[in-house]
């Protein structure tokens, strides 16, 4: 693997020296426990997807120095010691990753990856493994929330002339599809993921013939059956749809047909409905029509409350950026050391209360209701707490104003974070893409509707168990003494 | 190179669907001319400083399809005729590409990559030719406003784990830095492209260790001179910045200094003010102040107008992902066909007045005064047009408002398009990025500083010739009979 396909150097430069430092100081075998979280939720939705883990797992995979990386590496102006340099050559990784499945639903707070290893390994690791999960988490997301308002409309990602370069490009279509998009108009991540890939014309295959007229008809013969023609290089409706609808005609007489036609600028609601009537009076009701021109969540959901008649959404840069909000903002904080086997739990404290680690290993469950059959809370305990396990009755309590609980009793307690590296070994066997994409799909009518809603949704409580608030009680007097 | 590192598959479906209809129908060597622009200047700014001709270079240099590619077009649901999958096999870009020189200042409507070859290879490369510019641009962009506020300050781009995916991450990082910033944390575009990189620690640093004093200790003793260390891991007045002072009187005693203190939460205006006391009084005036967290250019002239006592901006997510505009919008536009050597305009029309093309092979020129010495106005010509060249008297007027005009005579016309491709070979030699950011802070001082000023900038007029707005009004008229 050569240096610009490398990614261990895809990192910061204090994690460099962080562990030039421990190593320095005979620091660097200690044990480390990290947890990677997010504090708030994009686009006001209600949860968030998971994604990332696969581009995590193959990271992980290929983690190692080469020479190059080694070459840089001896010529920074902190001078490393050359033994250094040699303990990063011989360098794997040997610690141990718990994290949600893909596809997977989750919430504010709770940690979705857990890093534990040496503190050498665990800090090495930080800045790619948030890349990749800040990113592809919140392109999830994002798709997901599209999915809820296009209800059971076809949708293709069509944005990787807007993507934030070629990586953005293919991971987000892969983020989109496994969140219940059906497409992508992306070939590279067609062939890297076995997402099905669509695509009608550009403006240019019209303004390279003569007419519009001919550039379909050339267009639909070249083609197999089911073409889809873009009918607003000159006018939608007067010239782009009597021409496609001509073409529908020439294309009836050979037995084949037209799939339908593309709107890509103007006012979609109108011209779909004024196309719909067009097309059906000429008998082509099966014709679908396709928009794009920066469709979101928002636009789809008024086009449709005024009854645009559009089958097929093809959204691009607003998804593929997440324009409305553009990054996850995904941290990793330090939860606890290890010392001579011992864990030791650390704070991180903030003038920013919602800045304030939760200390201590920890794990988390998802408090599924037997009753309704639905989720009913998360529910993060410190890692030697068994209680949940046993399905003992557990007091649910805000974190915030913990005097508000309840008790909870008829629970089925499902670990949300599954092993996927245990001392530098993978265990997790990857699933295929189309499981991911039905398991999320799965996993969305495990919670109440109210929870899915796109504008203020119902907030799903993520709880602390009371020694884990206890400890971080503890810890934060322990600091203001 | 493997199916994970060819990027001939960066390119969307339909590319390959008219590829392939053009092959069916014998039109695939036609002559193709295209143009790409953005319509609109992001972030409210006078300029854009474009970016990303380096990866446009190399990604042209390695266009080819694979046998992993060929195989994956084999699959599809077009049931492409073998034959055009083994000319495929034998595709090599064979085309021309005049661009803008990277680090350049570049404005609305004008041409800034312009492409000539057959229609066949011109279309597959529209694509990733967008994904790159738009996204190095947007980025360059967003840079260069950060540096007009920071005015001598240190700047550093501190993106990573936010960025969309790995590739942002480092071209992100280079846009940044020919923009005018000192240094990026990611250690992988530091090796990649030469850019010096730094870092202080984390958090996790800290809290790693007993107390803050020793984790200070530690890493000032196992870093070279000039360490700085982030104080807000607990409080940063009462803990962190005595024990960063602390520290100095230690590294005082064994001949070494303190580099500075970093901030991270809290106050940045406050918490700079008073920490710049606490040092001072310390005798530490020479310790800077790093200040990092969801910094942008619109906080930093609040913090600066306010008397933040702030050396060094280490900006990330803001930067990285352009949080206020995260995409340029820029496209590619067909503007002549070739037949039997002549070249045919061509015009796309819309509703949307801003949409409609400008039609023809164009050239674009900065006009700058004699007499100033400052870009008076960008001015493009048909290409075949030749006065400007000549220094003869041109008419500039607004394209929109075509009767407020004025003449210009005393003017030196420097032709912006330069040549990159020619037939396939390339012809630029890649300037090294120190030179690019030697470039465009050149180039700023060829404006007036009204049209850099961040908040509703004067407007640089972009001029057509007579002759290039005559023959778009000719087609528009021609479409619309």
């Amino acid at each position: 693997m050569n240096g610009a396909n490398n990614l261990t150097l895809h990192t910061d430069k204090y994690q460099i020296n962080m562990m030039y430092a421990h190593w320095k100081n005979g620091t660097a075998e200690e044990g480390a426990v990290f947890e990677a979280f997010f504090r708030k939720l994009p686009f006001g939705n209600g949860y968030a997807v998971f994604a990332g883990l696969e581009r995590i797992v193959e990271y992980i995979r290929h983690l190692s120095f080469g020479e190059e990386e080694l070459a840089f590496l001896a010529k920074q102006e902190e001078d490393y010691d050359p033994a250094y340099l040699e303990l990063l050559r011989q360098f794997r990784f040997k610690g141990t990753i718990y994290a949600v499945e893909e596809g997977s639903l989750v919430f504010p707070n709770e940690p979705i990856v857990r890093v534990e290893g040496t503190i050498f390994e665990t800090q090495l690791v930080e800045t790619a493994l948030l890349n990749f999960m800040n990113y592809q988490t919140l392109i999830a997301t994002k798709a997901s929330r599209i999915k809820q308002v296009a209800a059971g409309d076809i949708l293709l990602e069509f944005g990787t002339r807007r993507a934030q370069e070629a990586d953005a490009a293919v991971w987000g279509a892969r983020a989109a599809y496994l969140a219940g998009f059906h497409a992508t108009s992306n070939m590279h991540a067609g062939m890297l993921f076995g997402i099905p890939t669509k695509g009608t014309h550009a403006h240019s295959w019209v303004q390279g013939h003569e007419s519009e007229e001919e550039a379909f008809l050339a267009y639909a013969k070249a083609l197999p059956d089911g073409v889809t023609l873009l009918v607003d290089t000159y006018d939608t409706l007067r010239s782009g749809v009597p021409n496609a609808i001509k073409t529908a005609r020439y294309l009836e007489s050979i037995g084949k047909r037209l799939g339908g036609i593309r709107l890509d600028s103007g006012d979609l609601a109108y011209l779909s409905k004024e196309a719909r009537k067009l097309l059906d009076a000429a008998g082509l009701q099966d014709a679908k029509i396709v928009a794009s021109n920066d469709l979101d969540e928002t636009l789809i959901f008024n086009l449709k409350a005024q009854g645009a008649k559009i089958d097929t959404w093809g959204v691009g840069t607003q998804l593929i950026t997440a324009a409305d909000q553009p990054s996850l903002g995904g941290v990793y904080k330090l939860t606890a050391r290890k010392c001579s086997g011992e864990y030791i739990p650390v704070i991180k404290i903030s003038g920013n209360p919602e800045k304030v680690s939760a200390p201590g290993k920890k794990d988390v469950y998802r408090i599924m209701n037997k009753e309704t059959g639905l989720a009913e809370a998360d529910y993060m305990t410190l890692h030697e707490e068994t209680d949940v396990q046993r399905g003992e009755r557990i007091k649910l309590f805000d974190p915030v104003h913990p005097y508000i609980h309840r008790y909870i009793e008829n629970y089925e307690a499902v670990p949300l974070l599954k092993p996927i590296v245990e001392q530098g070994e993978i265990v997790y066997k990857l699933p295929p893409l189309e499981q991911i994409r039905s398991f999320h799909e799965g996993q969305l009518r495990l919670f109440r509707p109210e929870l899915l809603r796109k504008l203020n949704p119902d907030l799903y409580p993520v709880h602390l168990s009371e020694k884990a608030w206890q400890l971080k009680m503890d810890l934060i007097k322990a600091h203001q003494q």
